[in-house]
């Protein structure tokens, strides 16, 4: 899993304590274990983690990859102390990403780049990406710590590498998208992995809160516990739409630049979407607070925040209702939020 | 590419400008394209990277990963201003650590992690990234650039997550190297990019040199140029190996940890190395400079750098001198420099 920096009293005065980090390591080595599937060749610890693709199952395998980061979430795990959440943060990310194409997430690899090694938020943050994988069958099949006194200072940061597979011919595009389709939101419970920046900028600086606060208009939440709520993983609503043959016609996952960025990169030439944002139920309320808080304009926060959809789903209009079973089956909240128009792949949100 | 953060004048006012990331992918878009080949299947800009295996070319394909970072080697880039470098590292560390399972790199992607999204640095990172890929046909697919003014400062991370194919039949494992196998060295320039943080102490905060010195041991080098020399790519020396199918029966990448962690890590049962530090040729003075700045035990100098070895080959005796003749027509010096003996899984090196 980790490699360090050579076990050296030279490099512990320097700052660098490799026997801490194996040791830390050895302490969710069996939860990372966990996480291996028969397709999985080699031992934890190999230069690189070794995956068999199983040509039984697929016969036009086409891989699918993106890495990402949790970005300055990881502050307010900072301000609560409280590690054990952004693991899953940043695999759920990571799968949601990959999953709008179709493909079945089947390992991951984490990285952590840290100031000062140190317990139990290493065992905390790595328990999580392993939990978050085990929870969808994905394998943790290998990662990196670095520990870097001199750059990281106090803070840490975590990234994610997320490998899937889809058949060649099953690859989720966008393009038999049409007007006339509608726009499915699956509802968010919070602002996922995006947008923090302006969050904390907006709640604390300006504002003053104290990630201990709670602002009535939480409904009882804390500042920061509305904040880390972490970013849920949508694969099993798109698996099970996969499986029953659902015609799921594009899928956007709703990260940072939210509906109006995200939906337009699978869009196809021709169509637009019409967005109505009071057809979102339940918005998670800290998206009101930042935006009285900051005085932001309705048009920014939605340029800006998912604000309540972490992911659409683009079908058929006779087959909505079916849609909307498949997603709260999983175990998911939704809605109809929008409908497919002629236009220029360009989004209009009714603010 | 690039996925930020939304597009806002409030985040620009939280230090986040999106504009300006997104105009400095541009310009380095066409050197990462140069990079794409026929398997790569979706465009740059997509959600996920997508790269179709190639079954013709593969039987029972088994993908082999790995993750890693640059390390604090980045300061020395940050202390000389000069970043077209570290991409090349990131690039060639990664290969690296997957050519030694006998894996063909195929895609990789980056990770920039930074405080202030600013040009040329940002071109000049991924630049050499995209060119360190075309140099070795491997396709940079995907990547995630995140700006973060809170965490990272003035600083930056930049990590980066290989994928290779191998024949299931043909990973090199190690399992092979038998006693009377001897160890093949191929020579490193430099640091290659492990061991920075004690390098750094030891030549800047104790002996108080600058990057811009010329101590005469460096033979013309300053202290900074011989530092950031970047990591070679050894992956022409293994794939001219393979192609001749000559016996390449384990491999080692000398990284963190230098020949005693990274040895072991492929040695099997009952069998041990004894390598001659006096065999090593021409070893990049930088490693004579650091220890002699920091006082160091040649025990603990081996024990944090390569001192000279980017990576050992284990080969049959009688096979020895061709295995040195593959590696010098690849590019490369290299020398014998050990044996392989009965042992515990244990380096030993004459000092």
């Amino acid at each position: 899993m980790s490699k360090m920096e050579g076990k050296s009293e030279a490099y512990k005065a320097a700052g660098v304590d490799i026997d801490l980090a194996t040791q830390l390591l050895k302490n969710v080595k069996g939860r990372i274990s966990a996480t291996r599937t028969p397709q999985v060749l080699a031992p934890i610890g190999g230069f690189g983690g070794l995956y068999r693709i199983d040509l039984t199952k697929w016969k036009h395998p086409v891989m699918v990859v993106s890495v990402d980061g949790v970005g300055t979430k990881l502050m307010i795990a900072a301000m609560m102390d409280k590690y054990d959440t952004v693991g899953h943060d940043i695999v759920n990310h990571c799968i949601n990403d990959i999953a709008v194409q179709g493909a079945t997430p089947v390992y991951f690899m984490d990285y952590i780049g840290i100031g000062k090694m140190r317990s139990p938020l290493y065992e905390d943050v790595l328990s999580g990406c392993a939990d978050a994988c085990k929870a969808e069958g994905v394998c943790l099949i290998g990662g990196e710590s670095a520990e870097m006194p001199g750059m990281y200072g106090n803070d840490f940061d975590l990234v994610g590498c997320i490998t899937g597979i889809v058949e060649e011919d099953q690859i989720i595009t966008g393009e038999n998208i049409k007007p006339g389709h509608v726009a499915l939101g699956i509802c968010s419970k919070g602002l996922q992995t995006n947008g923090f920046s302006l969050a904390r900028k907006v709640l604390f600086d300006k504002a003053g809160y104290k990630v201990d606060d709670r602002p009535a208009e939480l409904c009882g939440k804390s500042v920061g516990e509305a904040l880390i709520e972490p970013h849920q993983c949508f694969w099993k609503a798109v698996k099970s739409a996969l499986d029953a043959k659902f015609p799921l016609d594009g899928i956007a996952h709703i990260t940072g630049g939210g509906l109006y960025d995200n939906v337009p990169r699978i869009l196809p030439e021709g169509v637009g979407v019409h967005f109505d944002a009071s057809a979102i139920k339940n918005p998670p309320p800290i998206f009101s607070l930042i935006q009285k808080a900051g005085e932001i304009d309705p048009y920014e926060m939605f340029r800006v925040f998912n604000m309540g959809v972490g992911m659409v789903w683009f079908v058929p209009a006779d087959r909505a209702d079916e849609g909307l079973s498949i997603i709260r089956n999983a175990g998911f909240d939704a809605m109809r939020i929008g409908e497919v128009t002629v236009g220029d792949r360009k989004v209009q949100i009714t603010l």
